[in-house]
């Protein structure tokens, strides 16, 4: 395989030179934040709106990003063209980076952060999962108590991920309260047997999904009557549709929770047409 | 200031030099887990309680740990010859490693955790905190379930003790329905005015303190009366003494919370002779 170039604090370099210090805080505290940009046909799909919650999070843990949106394009750009992608995405985390020792007290503000971006190529559009739908397992939600803010902090959905495998699911949906807070590297949507399109509404639960915005903005274009509020894993069983939205699934079917199909089991009519108004309008905003 | 000597994955390397692939899952998803052991007189205090807190965190988290304790007591000896240890810590990290991309999914087993080891210089029995108390903050308890899991997911401490500091604090109790559930990198405890010593029980909700554990032998040497149950933020501010444990700061009197005294807002006698034991008892048994 071609080694990738991989961007680190302003160089462009090999893969397997793409190093940081093992006293970065990103490794030693999980300070940091991330987002994930998919790219269609070489160009970046809601790039503005990845960039104002990198923004966001930053903001939110007091982390400099001394790159305006026109640098950061640069360097997706620069990584896209390097790496003749195609289709895939463009990752990029940002952390506090490191004073030279261990320190839980955040370093001096002339303490550079540290950027890295790299690419992943991928089958976005005629991957398996987006077509046939995945099978959910539930787990607990036992993630911490800010999850609006995109921090690195992600071995929880990891774990959830695996246990979720071993049910011989696809991926996690997080339960807390007796209802559904998200995926667990996802939004959570249902669609009511009475026709509503179900997401739960913002807060400190879940992350403000980018592709979850979009999403909202083509349920009303499709004149859908739409409500933002929580749902539990029954209501979500019931349900005549559901499916998740995330950068790099777009809208993917979701055909059956904790071994409970969801309606026939198969992906739903309104799933596949708010997954190709996305894609259609992804590529005709794309940058 | 002489370059200290780092140890990464097999090799002993100047610090400037020790780096880890930015693929690494302890930078991308938090996926990884420590331990401090502290160092007095060139010896490693408590040694054998942390290799077993980390062989109990990374079997949490099906972390493979291919060292046993006397590879990783060679490796913790070889770092303090090497930097001339006196007085201070040897941080230990431990992560799933790299299968070469961000993955949420666990690598394969065939796939080499990542081991970085490293010493800090630090006046552990003379130091500020120790002798004259510090000042605690407290802060809502907003971290993942699984604190008993000693991973490096410390974003929510590194904030809480920032929130501390800027509150004119020292340290930061973390605090959950009505309860003190730790220190943000310590475990807390009281003397109630009757006399008797209280830390929170152990649980999901805390980690198992090694210097906790031992703290415990010494109550019950000393004859002091012990009662294992969480206390609210008003108990510890009546209470006549606090103090924090840890690997790193022993037991530390804690003098004032959220600008109440305790007491009279010096450390207590009780406090003073547990640190005394801890150290003298520490000193015996370090190897």
């Amino acid at each position: 395989m071609t080694q990738r170039t991989v961007y680190v604090n302003g160089d462009y370099v090999a893969e397997q030179d793409a190093k940081v210090s093992v006293f970065d805080r990103g490794f030693l505290l999980a300070d940091g934040v991330y987002e994930v940009s998919s790219v269609l046909d070489g160009k970046l799909i809601d790039f503005s709106g990845h960039m104002q919650r990198l923004k966001r999070s930053a903001g939110a843990l007091e982390l400099a990003l001394p790159w305006d949106d026109e640098a950061l394009l640069t360097i997706h750009r620069e990584l896209i063209r390097r790496n003749a992608l195609e289709e895939g995405m463009v990752y990029l985390q940002l952390t506090r980076g490191s004073a030279g020792d261990r320190e839980f007290h955040y370093p001096g503000a002339d303490t550079p952060p540290t950027l890295v971006l790299f690419t992943q190529a991928k089958a976005l559009i005629a991957g398996r999962s987006g077509n046939d739908g995945i099978r959910i397992a539930t787990q607990p939600d036992w993630r911490w108590a800010r999850r609006d803010i995109k921090t690195v902090q992600l071995l929880y959905p990891a774990m959830a991920k695996m246990a979720a495998k071993a049910a011989g699911a696809d991926d996690a949906w997080l339960v807390e309260n007796g209802v559904v807070t998200e995926g667990a590297s996802n939004n959570a949507w249902i669609l009511t047997q009475d026709g509503v399109l179900v997401t739960r509404e913002l807060s400190h639960a879940i992350l403000p999904g980018i592709t979850r915005a979009v999403v909202l903005e083509l349920a009303e274009a499709l004149s859908l009557r739409v409500e933002v509020r929580a749902f539990s894993v029954e209501e979500a069983q019931n349900a005549r549709e559901c499916f998740v939205t995330s950068a790099s699934s777009f809208v993917t079917p979701v055909v059956a929770i904790d071994d409970i199909a969801v309606a026939d089991g198969r992906p739903g009519q309104v799933t596949r047409q708010l997954r190709d108004a996305y894609i259609e309008e992804s590529r005709r905003r794309a940058i």
